[in-house]
């Protein structure tokens, strides 16, 4: 056990910001308690150590903790943590022994003490009989009974924001080894960025890091079919590129896939990939109707039916909702793409295109947005158990309306007019126009939103009070341009999502574009590898320097953009094919009789139903999995506290 | 809690035989104690109870015990078993109430009273401290300190065979509701089946009889495009046949994924499916190093490295064996066919026809048996750990063998004579003829065996003594019968697989038969159905009748099998396309240029690559998987008497 967590009374930096509105400094002097007052007071009486800060917009509470009121905390909200037995259970801190500590010696992650904190904060309530009546400035207000004092100020305007806040020394060093660690081009520091954003943004970087890194021998690879002339085997350059590249894609997947379980093994997540997966969503979903149903419990099959139905209502919402979506892209993206690659070919002036574009553009941002919204919404009537979260579902959903937006006016080029140069060039555009405009735009906006807020805020306080100090109104205090700078969200469908979503988003387009259109162009992989070795860092820097620290959500696997992955290699194998038939048969003298069309086409769209059905149908029956969670939940509930002291002895015998 | 398994004391029927020569009544008057009187008293010692029984062919001890005796007995072998909560843990008989019970009330399942029973008889040691002398009629031998007595008797050919008895009540039982019951199509008791034959057996019977009911649907389709005619949409009826089987198929394979799952949580067993697979091999693997690597159990990092290098070893390894395999399916067996099946299309006359088939089976069955024996040998030498068990590879070998064997000349019908007529006409004898064979051969040829082992015990006891009685030597006990009817054994690989080997094999060669080739032929799902009905019947027959009762064995769900009906499915798809090419492109008017077929051929590679690589990567690394289980093994050793305790005062409270 690390000697850091041995002594478990040494406190956390200040991890947790609360934001409320600065008094005038007349109320201040005023000497009366107000309602921060008695906040402040409270969350010292609840064990946490304090530090207010007045700032230029704002007051600041900064949270810090000792690890025993943490853990107290994470005892009374019954948190489940994993034990040396390799079972869950919930945590006590008089039998801290048995839980697993953290690679870095400590006991709780940054994810458990995020919701210890916020436990701890929501946890305030007026424990009195009677009413208290609070003022603020001068209104009043009344906490009642058993209320929550912190949803209490919220709802009257006084609590802004409650968010993390990032730790200076940890995020310094970051910075160094990491966002501005310009020397190692894929290598990065993944076990500090877990222990300091937790496991979802840690596996991110993880990919990130590995895929740039095995990108490095198809880029090779491309680079070479550039520069050599193989002369008379020139031929087979191309087809020999195509299998190289979808060998590479198969193995990078399953590889990275292996890395992940050594990811969960080293950061103490003690479950196989597959039982990760559902873990949460299991555990939320029948948590639910586990109180519901407890009354009959014996009559398990009128419970086994009722499982049933629901799960078969489900499936068939989700049918219906994808169907919604397909025949959205279909019928109005399709035409709409369509229609502005023809007219893109057949307009003559380059005034026209550029034109065209923008006003493409705008349509399509506006597209994206209502499709995305049409997407949560249809989502919030799925009842996603079981097989798939709702974030999955958007993620699936969202995407497809993506791919038809970045590819289908590339395979037009590709296939109708069999015009490879005209494909490369929009390939090029593309990459590096939609790569590196999105890398300065995804940097550029936080920082402009941070300075326009900034500026908002010094402009109001000068206005306030006619500067006594003259002009020198300036953020002093670090947790104030933490407060101004943005959050980590996604640009779609933020009430699921982080940010992430974005950044894995521009990931998969990128890798469907180079492996999609692979045989037209091997020197796109070299791009590719460029770009995301400064992906690598312009991604930390946004982190690091341009957002507020994010908020820790519990994923440790990429989840559904896997999925994506391998469908876009399929899809590679199918499109790769098409091109590699423009390329050679220029003359278009090898025929395909509409006979044989239609079989291939049959062909294909079996094999599609074959991999694609299994995800519809989940290979265990939600009364399955009900009964073998509910049960197991039932007893661990129960007999924590015994097994528990039994594997606190046991792990003194093992050490 | 059933009623039954309540009191813990009552006694299970005569369940395992030990088989010893007789004596001759001599030497059995004679008074001195020989070894067999010993045995029968240590057996009594060790609490159970003993029932001899002289046959003619030998001397019978038939065993039964108290659930006390079995008890002590999994104790003392440390047996894991589920507990409520949802945890392998040691079984310990004072602690019995922590143990999830079997679905009929008992505290054992058949394989847990087998592995009980045999843990008692080869348990027995020579415990004094010096060395015993034992004798039997003329011979005597030393029966040496901590030996095991029946290990010793079995060296000296005393103990010819221990083997599982049947339980005639139960036996009676199933054959009236199972075997014999013709009226219900399908069903099967497939609870009794579990609790008398264990969870292999019953998984069979279950998938078995659920395939029979799917088939039920295409067979009506497949009647329906047979029996009318649909006019002017008659050319539509193959293609959409075609999708229907295919999604008939996808379909089956998922809900019986979901049907395996519900078995197992029926049977207690307590995990998914994809925990089951390796649960095994895993435990059974690293068991072994656990031991050797205690010592550096503290060079972590060597250990991961030792650990990595025998996972690549075992893949590499095993990629060699497979291409010996498949190349010698390719050079040795591929021409083989082709010879047969393109000399029986140039012989003239029938007799030489008939002559050529014979020629032909004999030849195969050599060459089978040489393959089956390679690969045997071939798997002694993978280290299968992890991803697949040896019998999986066994299986995947044995199949490569039969698939091309079974079909070769087949797809050499279709597609070289586009002979579409012929080729119906082989289909229907394969399947008539080798399924209605089978069946027979299958049935009969255990019961010959029987029969002449009979004939002849009878025949040396009467050619031994003259018949004092006359000729009414006959077998007169059960015990007996059931000593001289064959064991159920694979015909191939009789080490690794028991006699569902066969079965699994037969049930693949018909799906892949009839899946493959649906197009030509809709009416062969007919013939499946119906042949799968009495299937059903004959197998159920075989096991309860003909032969010994099988030991039991722990799978419990069809494993490699699937894998191969889903690949079975996806040659079906790519077939199906050829058949229909062949089928409406009568005049070969549809050109595939060269470059189009390469192309073609090289999308099916990759598809084949994408989704078949993924098999011989396994998605964690054995060194996660070992720490995993490493840990948690020794912890639950170590603490597995204190969390006991903990689950038994549950389960009171529970109830």
């Amino acid at each position: 056990m690390g000697a850091e967590g041995g002594g478990g009374e040494e406190a956390t930096g200040f991890e947790v910001g609360v934001v409320v509105p600065k008094l005038s400094r007349a109320a201040a002097a005023e000497g009366a308690e107000d309602c921060v007052a008695r906040l402040v007071r409270e969350l010292q009486v609840a064990g946490m150590l304090v530090e207010r800060v007045r700032g230029v917009p704002a007051e600041f509470i900064k949270l810090a903790a000792p690890m025993g009121t943490l853990g107290r905390a994470a005892a009374e909200m019954q948190m489940k943590k994993l034990t040396y037995i390799g079972m869950e259970l919930q945590f006590e801190w008089d039998q801290v022994a048995a839980f697993v500590r953290q690679p870095d010696g400590s006991l709780f992650s940054w994810r458990e003490r995020y919701y210890c904190f916020r436990y701890l904060i929501y946890g305030i309530v007026n424990k009195t009989n009677s009413e208290i009546t609070l003022k603020f400035d001068d209104k009043e207000f009344h906490w009642k009974q058993n209320e929550s004092l912190l949803t209490r100020l919220e709802a009257e305007g006084v609590v802004k924001l409650v968010f993390p806040l990032h730790d200076e020394i940890k995020r310094k060093q970051l910075l160094r080894n990491w966002a501005l660690n310009w020397l190692d081009f894929t290598w990065q520091p993944i076990d500090e960025i877990y222990s300091y954003f937790g496991t979802k943004i840690a596996t991110y970087f993880a990919f990130l890091g590995m895929y740039t890194r095995w990108l490095f021998f198809p880029a090779v690879f491309g680079l070479t079919t550039q520069l050599i002339d193989f002369g008379s085997l020139q031929w087979l350059v191309l087809p020999s590129f195509f299998i190289f590249v979808i060998s590479w894609a198969v193995f990078f997947l399953q590889f990275w896939k292996r890395k992940n379980s050594a990811l969960l093994a080293r950061w103490g997540i003690n479950c196989s990939l597959s039982e990760y997966k559902n873990l949460d969503n299991e555990l939320g979903s029948f948590g639910d109707s586990l109180g519901i149903e407890e009354k009959m419990f014996d009559d398990v099959s009128a419970e086994k039916r009722k499982l049933q139905r629901n799960e078969w209502f489900g499936v068939l919402l989700r049918i219906r909702n994808n169907a919604i979506i397909v025949l959205a892209i279909i019928c109005l993206q399709l035409p709409f793409e369509l229609a502005y690659a023809h007219l893109y070919e057949i307009t003559e002036t380059e005034v026209m295109r550029y034109l065209l574009t923008a006003v493409y553009l705008v349509a399509i941002q506006y597209y994206t947005r209502v499709g995305g919204k049409v997407s949560v919404n249809l989502i919030k009537y799925e009842n996603n158990r079981g097989e798939e979260s709702s974030s999955a579902s958007l993620v699936y959903k969202v995407f497809g309306l993506y791919f038809m937006q970045s590819y289908i006016g590339l395979f037009y080029h590709a296939s109708l007019y069999r015009d490879i140069l005209a494909l490369r060039q929009v390939l090029i555009q593309r990459l590096i126009v939609s790569q590196v405009l999105e890398n300065l735009v995804e940097n550029s906006i936080p920082y402009l939103k941070y300075s326009y807020k900034k500026y908002i805020a010094v402009h109001k306080k000068k206005h306030e009070k006619e500067s006594p100090v003259g002009k020198s109104v300036r953020l002093s205090t670090r947790v104030e341009k933490e407060y101004l700078k943005p959050s980590y969200t996604a640009s779609i469908g933020a009430e699921l999502e982080d940010g992430l979503f974005d950044d894995f988003l521009e990931l998969t387009l990128q890798f469907g574009m180079i492996m999609m259109f692979a045989c037209a162009f091997p020197l796109i992989f070299c791009f590719a590898a460029l770009n995301n070795v400064t992906e690598i860092r312009a991604d930390a820097l946004k982190l690091l320097v341009m957002l507020k620290r994010p908020v820790p959500r519990a994923a440790a696997t990429i989840g559904a953009w896997l999925n994506i992955f391998q469908f876009l290699v399929v899809m590679a194998i199918c499109t790769n094919c098409l091109l590699l038939v423009c390329l050679y048969d220029e003359e278009g003298k090898w025929r395909i009789e509409p006979g044989l069309a239609a079989i291939l086409i049959m062909e294909h769209a079996l094999l599609l139903i074959k991999f694609g059905f299994s995800h519809f149908v989940p290979e265990e029956p939600a009364w399955v999995k009900a009964n073998r969670v509910r049960y197991v939940a039932q007893a661990q509930n129960v007999c924590s506290k015994q097994l528990l002291r039994s594997i606190s002895k046991l792990d003194q015998k093992l050490d």
